[in-house]
């Protein structure tokens, strides 16, 4: 039987959603639903394509109280820079959670990834930094060092950043960027070190898989967010550094143990504080958040299906709002 | 970067690839690659959605030597009838295995999954039924029973069908539509044992739970394809009819094992033949097929997503050829 879908282009969905307040709320419920039970979420499907250094990971999840459920696809082509395209690409499907019939196709090339990423550390940040910050500070140096540091900003609104990447230049670039972005001070440093002691919030956003920030250098009054990690074999964050923090928090325990800060962690033999709790659990006040402002807290985030839903229904409700994007009938 | 992503819609999709023996050739190019180790075929993303009596499956194969692989979602929505829209659904995405961009939409409502079913169940005949049909039977009365005789008769071009279902007015019209469009003698018959009793070829495409078809009831020169079987809990034919076959052949091991007829078989212990073959083995030469015609095979099909990338990939070069489809810029 024909329906109609909506088909809605990367640049439609820009101009739809927007990294703010908004977007935060929206992925903060999607979190809530997750600390709640209500979210039904499978394993993620991961393929690899070696003769291309590609893959490809499917998210999708249920959240029981959403009209609909979004089904992500997220091809990551390694050599894509040296064909002059970029490595990460991808489009969400949103399905009626009462029929299965396809609604709408977002086209967003991973807009919508980078947003509702950059959105879970902004949720991170509000519910787990101190709540005085002065000063932010990234390691890393792409987009999501960019977009972290946004979204952190719309939650506490700190006066000052510093970024830290292997690259100089392009730290340099980076700071400035986010300088003239937030208008105000950013500088890059020259080691991640100084970044980190300076900082009462940090956003690690590195692929790296040696840790970049060490246990060492966590000081009373720091909240660290590691979202770069995604993979196995990827390790942002010293293992020791999540046994010696306060309170260590993921986005979803059975991501993390594979994918996230934890997997190393467990591996190493350095993580012996049992069932760490989620964002989730921390929204819904099942487990305590930061409770004094000398604590050290980390937020391990590796994305999960329940944001993506979230945001690919926020999206679908500005484009019928705003009348936006083509139908097709099938 | 924008770039041209084609969209395809049903309709379209129905006028570029029919069941014929070119699809059927394309299916078993794809159990070729299957065979001989040339794919690679993550395990099948399941999601259910108990409110809705829903689920949703994601399934994916990357082909060696196929430009793009697909990505396939069919949502079954169980209670949709009593809306007045079909229970099964879905579309296919189809990327470049080179960059990862997203090629193609083909928005086919499931069509592509019917056509790329029944041509696998061609596959089964043409290599292990008995040389010469006469009678083929079909168990099950919906659009898979009408399929499976239409593309089983390019293969094995018999001149009578026997149908059965638990309903005997569904099996007539079942019946009359496979003479009509076949121009050849169909009857619907009162029980299933006398459908394969007068059969040298046999195909099952229920959803049962309990076996429709008797390990008593085998008789030399008799191929049964079960094809209806693709969740846990389902299961067609009597285990011991499996252990009982000269030939049992599956599409895909890991999958049979789960999904299966070789689930029940094994869970009863009745199987105590070790690992059999897939489809793809006996199709490169690596595993024996039929060999002579009163042997007794079954094939148990489940459904792969290397069947999918392929029907998908022939889809878009025939939309190419036929500048067929429509253009979206993201």
């Amino acid at each position: 039987m024909a329906h109609e879908i909506k088909i809605l282009t990367e640049t439609e969905l820009r101009a739809l959603v927007k990294l703010d307040l908004e977007a935060i709320d929206v992925v903060e419920r999607a979190f809530r639903a997750l600390g709640s039970g209500d979210v039904v979420m499978p394993p993620i499907l991961s393929m690899a394509i070696p003769e291309a250094n590609g893959e490809v990971d499917v998210k999708t999840a249920y959240i029981r109280g959403f009209d609909g459920f979004a089904i992500k696809v997220s091809p990551g082509f390694f050599n894509n820079p040296a064909l002059g395209l970029p490595s990460l690409n991808g489009l969400m499907i949103l399905f009626s959670a009462k029929t299965g019939l396809v609604e709408a196709l977002l086209l967003d090339n991973g807009y919508l990834t980078d947003i509702r990423t950059a959105a879970a550390g902004a949720v991170a940040a509000r519910h787990l930094a101190p709540r005085e910050v002065t000063t932010a500070g990234v390691i890393g140096t792409g987009v999501q060092a960019r977009l972290q540091i946004e979204a952190a900003h719309l939650v506490r609104p700190f006066s000052r950043v510093l970024v830290w990447g292997r690259d100089a230049q392009k730290a340099q670039r980076c700071a400035d960027d986010i300088g003239r972005k937030l208008g105000i001070e950013a500088f890059a440093v020259a080691d991640a070190e100084e970044v980190v002691a300076q900082s009462q919030l940090v956003v690690t956003t590195t692929p790296a898989e040696e840790p970049v920030l060490k246990a060492g250098w966590l000081h009373p009054g720091l909240h660290i967010t590691a979202m770069g990690s995604d993979q196995t074999g990827k390790n942002e964050i010293d293992p020791a550094a999540l046994a010696a923090a306060d309170l260590y928090v993921c986005d979803r325990l059975s991501q993390v143990e594979v994918l996230g800060e934890l997997r190393a962690a467990i591996s190493s033999g350095v993580w012996q504080k049992g069932t760490p709790p989620e964002l989730g659990d921390i929204l819904s006040g099942k487990h305590r958040a930061r409770t004094s402002d000398d604590e050290i807290t980390i937020c391990d985030l590796t994305g999960t299906g329940a944001q993506d839903t979230a945001i690919a229904t926020f999206a679908i409700e500005m484009a019928r709002q705003k009348r936006s994007g083509t139908a097709i009938i099938t």
